[in-house]
């Protein structure tokens, strides 16, 4: 059977250790890039370089920011209410946040869940950081948006335990989803929409 | 709204030219990539800074090679029947064709099929050298092996009108798919199969 040139395997073999990119994906997005314009190889590989070295984490909530920067874009607005705080896992669950315009507090970013079976305990996650953080600071209330799943679960009560009973800790609601049908909703959603029903006002 | 750093949004913005990544994916990688290991970004930013640079094309046959030969690597092998040639659209066609192990001859890439509406005429794929071939080498046959479309069927009817009525030209049979459902075929790829039908033997 006939080989691919080194250089396309390289690229196809780098493609492939992406998240969702199988071997399929990875061959033709090599050889789409191959027939592209030159500007874009040139484009995603200068990209690719500056993204470590331009980039780090706010010295308050671990967001990304730029790396000549201490704190990210939120932590440096003063109006923001720095007596709340959302904690997430991931940078990416900032934006979400954000996109509602619900929220008017400062986050904290976990990078990352407890997973036993990842082997990833307490001190491989930024939760140290949030402990010291709510010692430190004036904050009134910690919202825990750690994903809806076991993992995320099990972190926000770990988080609980330590921060003890003289703060308000709170979970996002599980219910429906807005927009959603009823008839297509999973037994878990339905059990924990029926358990956190509200009253109509 | 808070925004991304810039390298980040950069990254994505470069990653959403890519077929098949939308916005939503495209930002996934970016992150993924931020807390990926160090060498994956030097991997795949040296791939694509390399492929440009270090590949060319097949003076035959115009398929992908390395830019430092003059032929890819199945013209150069001297077992290979010279008097049979299967053209294709893309290289990655010659890949899945070698993949049977059904052919024996030698390909032509034509890296692209006739399509008027997107204003593709004879002159911008690789089909006069084709031609031109044709008329040098002393050629038997030429399997003509586009896509199964209206744009792959027109470039093959062009082809046979340019070729002439002295040399085989056939086309790459249509049919019911291997392990396929005659229930779930369409109308068409039926009529085909009908049309084709052969003697069991």
């Amino acid at each position: 059977m006939a080989h691919l040139p080194e250089p396309v395997q390289n690229l196809i073999t780098a493609l492939e250790r992406l998240p969702g990119i199988g071997p399929k994906s990875a061959s033709r997005l090599a050889f789409y890039l191959l027939s592209a314009q030159d500007d874009l190889c040139t484009q995603l590989a200068n990209s690719l370089i500056s993204i470590k070295s331009a980039t780090g984490l706010c010295k308050i909530c671990y967001n990304i920011t730029l790396s000549d920067r201490e704190t990210c874009e939120i932590c440096s607005i003063p109006e923001r209410n720095t007596g709340s705080i959302c904690v997430v896992e991931e940078p990416l669950d900032v934006l979400a946040i954000e996109r509602t315009g619900g929220f008017s507090g400062r986050y904290h970013v976990l990078h990352g869940v407890l997973s036993p079976i990842e082997g990833i305990g307490p001190d491989d996650i930024n939760i140290r950081p949030l402990i010291q953080r709510v010692m430190n600071e004036n904050i009134r209330e910690v919202i825990i948006a750690t994903n809806p799943s076991m993992e995320g679960d099990a972190t926000a009560l770990y988080i609980k335990q330590q921060l003890g009973p003289n703060i308000r800790i709170t979970r996002l609601a599980r219910g429906l989803p807005v927009g959603g049908d009823l008839e297509y909703a999973d037994q878990n959603t339905l059990l924990r929409a029926l358990a956190g029903r509200q009253e109509i006002d």
